[in-house]
């Protein structure tokens, strides 16, 4: 199915909801209900691990960016908030140019906050110390941003992620990782979703950047859940499974009991698109998908 | 309580959790709890009105800001988004800037987006065109976006609204408003919350701000929900009912069945504030809330 035709069936059959912007729309009552019993599947799923949970807003210190040295890599993607601090005449001429449809960019200037591009992005600074010595396990779910417009259906600019955090030696970031390599694939593979996993790489900026892919690929520090969704050929990144070997303990200052810089490891579910996957794979009427489907995403 | 002893109190029994910037901070799973469980309660005091469901991102079109003459009245409160649209030169001075911990500012630019100041504003784009007789009833909860950084802990930069909009005829409108500012006032006093409630404006910008908010007061466009949290003299609006007129049905074309320009009327709930009121009433923990509260908080 084109592009076009998957983004207008969706339209069509009330899920998401057009509004003016590229990679920008709105979901319907069927979708978000879809959403919320996936996310409530994948953490029934991970529900013996006993993470603990918390909440951020779509917004974080601005510092958090610069202490992963986030523009070294991404700052095509990056979401900087800017704001008007001016006096009452600048801003008339901002009004004015609001009113012309005119860039408001100039009379503007940065706020101490940016959009988080990561859902855990805002946990790290929240864990500098010591960790106890079992580490830590956190689950949250986060709207993400990206600024990356695109009419395809599944490349948004805002969305939300599905994480499970897990913080702590080396080898229990790396054992928690491979866990859910295998899990992550199993619970999507039970939603009768054809999927699979590869090593995968960010999508670093400029030519720099060819070669922190390939670094990151030849490390095997990413793993993606992979689903045909818009093309068979070039499946779509559903979620992903991340080693961040000490790149958050070590900018955060989080050390484990015995004084070493803390691992990390992330798993993401982008819940939009594996919603996206379940209409895609089951049809667009989720009271007609395969009964098993069902029972797992509205058990009892 | 004083401002820091409520914010500290919060921290201390981990419902909120410290992370950089004033007016951002994680929420933690017991003040989470407490927010679904709220949200539901408010839901389901609505639940025969028949709403329907949808959700947005907290990015919208820049656009409707325009539209809505936004900067004309807020301006210090907008939240515009900038990324980067350079080469790898430019690039490379961006992320020098951030390793030194610099302003990244004019090596952005605006992107199509801004964060959105209201949950409701990327409903309106969305019902261009002419109403069913009967009008329409939409809810949505959304993360909204206001630069206003405060220690104050009920000032947050970003923050959770719980919304219903009603629009239609200019008497559809103002009976649903009316109907809201008797229900509301009810549903949080039911909660044992010493709420009342009060004619109110928006926080206008500057000298030509202050007619608006007169006008506004005049009119009596809006009213506040008021519960004392950080301050007996000065309570807090946790939520708001507001007329708007014929604002967004003029600005995005909406039309009653008989051609005629709709009018619309919205009622939030902030619900961070709202949970905080709950805490600050009540005691920061709800295995301890008298039994009333708990029973229409946790029904069943």
């Amino acid at each position: 199915m084109a592009t076009d035709a998957f983004f207008d069936a969706l339209v069509e059959h009330g899920l998401i909801i057009p509004d003016g912007v590229a990679g920008v729309f709105g979901r319907g009552a069927v979708f978000e209900e879809v959403l919320a019993r996936f996310d409530d599947y994948i953490c029934r799923g991970a529900s013996h691990d006993d993470a603990q949970e918390c909440q951020f807003p779509p917004v974080i210190d601005r510092r958090i960016l610069d202490r992963v040295d986030y523009l070294e890599s991404f700052p095509h993607l990056c979401g900087s908030v800017h704001s008007f601090f001016g006096d009452a005449r600048q801003a008339e001429a901002l009004a004015e140019r609001s009113r012309k449809r005119q860039s408001w960019g100039e009379l503007l200037a940065e706020t101490r906050v940016v959009l988080t591009p990561a859902a855990c992005y805002p946990l790290y600074p929240t864990l500098a110390g010591t960790l106890p010595a079992s580490g830590r396990l956190v689950k949250l779910v986060g709207w993400v941003y990206r600024h990356e417009p695109s009419d395809e259906p599944t490349r948004m600019q805002s969305f939300r992620v599905r994480e499970f955090i897990r913080v702590g030696t080396p080898e229990q970031a790396l054992t928690w990782r491979d866990m859910w390599r295998v899990r992550g694939e199993a619970l999507l593979a039970d939603l009768a979703l054809p999927t699979t996993s590869d090593v995968a790489s960010d999508p670093f900026f400029g030519r720099g950047g060819k070669f922190m892919a390939a670094s990151q690929r030849e490390q095997k520090a990413k793993f993606e859940f992979l689903i045909p969704v818009i093309s068979r050929e070039q499946p779509t990144a559903v979620g992903s499974v991340n080693l961040h070997m000490d790149h958050f303990g070590g900018a955060f200052a989080i050390r484990t009991e015995d004084g070493a810089v803390a691992h990390s490891a992330c798993v993401g579910f982008g819940l939009e698109r594996c919603v996206m996957a379940l209409f895609r794979c089951h049809g667009f009427r989720p009271d007609e998908w395969p009964a098993g489907v069902r029972r797992r995403l509205w058990p009892g």
